[in-house]
């Protein structure tokens, strides 16, 4: 069972997950890149996962079989597992707790393909669409009161396989991240009486600089304080707290927003690693007036390094602008893109 | 000039530092390992970086000239100018302002060697010394409130040139990690009417399974709540706030434990890239009973990735108890290390 453990001074918990764990001789080496000898996400190794959670499939298809178009299944090295009781306990003057949670993989297409923007629009509806599904089903579990949408692409960003998939992992308190989001926007809403990223859209159409897309549901910005070249929020223009609030309409239109804002990146810096991440309301609460979902994404240009570690300053040698007027002039043409044999991994059987 | 931008959610600060910038396409590879085709760090190249602030060198000899064993410049490329008004302004709901700071570079010996623990203890000595002669001095400037010092070694840590070298970041805020941690540590004096570090070291050394080393006057453990596999931290048995009031005698001792415990990860984990930082008091504050200086050593081994981004949490999958039982075994020998080809670099010239 993974430990949940607190550091005492500054409050940030940590996961130390002893299942995952190796030899120190192992550490030794940083992956280049993601392990493509097998792929256990492709359609037709559905034993080589644990058995599905959901999937959206072809009607009288089998479970585990084939014949699906998202499919989510368990983390087979799970940071959290599902099983067992919240017990909070000290050691010493040490806080921990078992690590009690859900640590879920969503495979987002039966083609080993490697991106966002190698799903079709229809297919990455499906997959934002699923998001939505978990979270709606997890909520109902009390112990748990965090759900954390997260997609690593590339080595560089933590993937560890190819195929295109995102992860799901749900805590049982809210991570130090959001609830410094939840108090810094709370803070602004008592004295302003305003949300703050609504203020924040107001502002970037207005200043138009600093936008990537503007589209009829959504926005897309490189952000005024940006932690890394290139990083791109996307925010709903109409004001809502948690992420599986989402309609089917709104599914559509950010599927066109992300897919073609992670395109762009893509294509302007040619394929780099890169992270995106759901930011939205924990589980206890119901509609906010001061916190707005959004997701980040973070190509994995830089490194940081110890002043980063150190201070929690960041050092951005690209203005948002600039980055922001980059990307708004790059055409992506998906076609291409999807075809465009790097993208595929030259893999047996698939 | 730079900016400093706040993070309008979250109080985060980004320096935007523009005269970094390069143009997109050339933000596309990281580079694997630092440059080492020519060393502007090594003796005789002393016209290769701008003219030094501070130098230990042979009486006689000429600034910027041979002669000397642990030499500091500005930062070439600096993330932050110490020319310049702190000039605070608003930029709609957002805040900035200009990159007032310090950005210096402590080359710690002539020779072109790659870890601190390729240093011999003597030198070691000079450059703990030479840490503290430089905060000494910023913190006369009153525009100037915070000074971290740190090291990157080896390109998965951040270090853009090979030959051992440390930096110093002086910014004119205090980071919100270190306000954290003041923060933090504050708040438990009030409770407890303790230091918490003064605590943890009582605590660890009862305990004894997270200890590295417990020299005189140091204790080196692998922390409770480690984020990373290996991760260790330095703290001195004495309580004390701000690095700058060490003594020579504690910088002996400093020296030895951390020569050691570094050669000690080096050893175990086959020479990993790795960060050290030290966390002190600010500037702009005496001896303070709530805080004690430390310094974090992280070995580079595994990536941020979506979810500590996202979270604030860390996955660690190796337990503390075992890395510190791993690294206590270690046996280090300085001589064989030393002259160990692999960590000089076959450069001409050196």
């Amino acid at each position: 069972m993974p430990d949940l453990r607190k550091d005492p001074i500054v409050g940030r918990w940590v996961i130390i997950a002893k299942n995952r764990a190796k030899r120190p001789q192992e550490f030794s080496v940083l992956p280049s890149r993601p392990d493509i000898t097998f792929c256990p996400f492709c359609e037709g190794q559905e034993d080589k996962t644990p058995g599905e959670i959901i999937a959206y499939r072809r009607e009288g298809s089998q479970p585990n079989g084939k014949d699906w178009r998202v499919r989510v299944v368990p983390n087979k090295f799970p940071a959290l597992k599902v099983e067992g009781e919240l017990s909070k306990k000290g050691e010493g003057i040490y806080d921990m707790m078992e690590g009690v949670g859900a640590h879920e993989v969503i495979i987002e297409t039966p083609d080993h393909v490697v991106s966002t923007s190698d799903l079709s629009e229809e297919q990455l509806c499906e997959v934002l669409w699923v998001y939505r599904d978990r979270l709606v089903d997890l909520k109902k579990d009390r112990r748990l009161v965090y759900g954390m949408i997260f997609k690593n692409v590339g080595a560089a960003a933590g993937a560890s396989l190819e195929h295109t998939h995102s992860q799901l992992i749900v805590t049982p308190i809210v991570p130090i991240n959001v609830s410094e989001e939840m108090a810094g926007s709370l803070e602004f809403y008592n004295y302003r009486g305003r949300c703050i990223c609504c203020d924040m859209i107001q502002r970037e159409l207005a200043v138009e600089d600093r936008i990537v897309m503007d589209t009829p549901g959504f926005i897309a910005f490189c952000p005024f304080a940006s932690r890394f070249p290139f990083e791109t929020w996307i925010l709903p223009k109409a004001h809502s707290s948690h992420y599986e609030n989402i309609q089917k309409n709104g599914v559509e239109d950010l599927a066109n927003t992300l897919r073609h804002v992670i395109a762009k990146i893509e294509a302007a810096l040619d394929q780099p690693a890169y992270n995106y991440i759901i930011h939205t309301g924990p589980f206890d609460t119901e509609e906010l007036g001061h916190y707005h979902w959004h997701i980040e994404i973070m190509p994995s240009l830089t490194r940081p390094a110890g002043f980063e570690w150190g201070t929690g300053f960041y050092i951005n040698p690209v203005p948002p602008s600039e980055a922001a007027a980059f990307l708004r002039e790059v055409e992506v043409d998906f076609r291409e893109s999807r075809n465009n044999p790097t993208r595929r991994a030259g893999q047996g059987g698939v």
